[in-house]
């Protein structure tokens, strides 16, 4: 019997019903989680071809180059996958000023909720998004 | 004008078409990822009520409360969330033998994938599945 997909040494990503599948990007120096985004196979290819982070955007519909605009790009040193192959960890350098959100944080996760509230953990922009965007 | 979702201080997750926002899990103590799950709003509420996290099984279709068979609650220090707010991170620590993972390991991302291999980053079992589940 074939080892099941949380045994397996093949790697056989499980993208859904939409083609994609989730992948979390953290920095591969010290773990932070920086950014989430969604992948399709082509992205997840074009990802281990190139060694740059590349992920399908779903507001625009389109494959996505990371940093292709800004110059944040992130090289992705290594990918793992969860026990069912439905989730992607990207382990990643980033690239540019070192910011991966748009809003220039280090982070896109910079705000802890407290109930209904917000704060803000990391308020420092490493560009400024009005000039870069 | 009220702040965009990126720099407003009110929490307002926003749970997709399904109900259901991304959840990342991280160790408090040292930021490795542990799991990814979903969310809904009940799922959302008791864990900020109870410390517990507590997520929405979609193989199940029911509210999970993580642990609630393993043991392996997750005691959550932080929520996080992300720049347009649709998805979570959460800081916890684990209870337990610290098994994350079904499969009895401490997270499910115990696996790197080569090409269209995986090896195995992290083969310690804390727990046997067989007799857990």
């Amino acid at each position: 019997m074939a080892p099941g997909l949380d045994e397996t040494t093949v790697f056989q990503p499980r993208f859904g019903s939409d083609g994609l599948i989730p992948a979390i990007v953290t920095d591969a120096r010290d773990g932070t989680v920086l950014m989430f985004a969604y992948m399709n196979a082509e992205a997840l290819k074009r990802t281990q071809e190139t060694g740059l982070a590349h992920f399908w955007s779903r507001s625009r519909g389109a494959l996505w180059k990371k940093g292709e605009t800004s110059g944040e790009t992130l090289k992705v040193s290594e990918i793992l996958t969860d026990c069912d192959q439905d989730v992607l960890q990207l382990k990643a350098e980033p690239q540019g000023r070192g910011a991966a959100c748009h809003t220039g944080r280090r982070s896109c996760f910079y705000r802890r909720a407290d109930g209904e509230r917000l704060s803000f953990i990391d308020d420092r922009r490493l560009f400024n998004p009005k000039s870069v965007y």
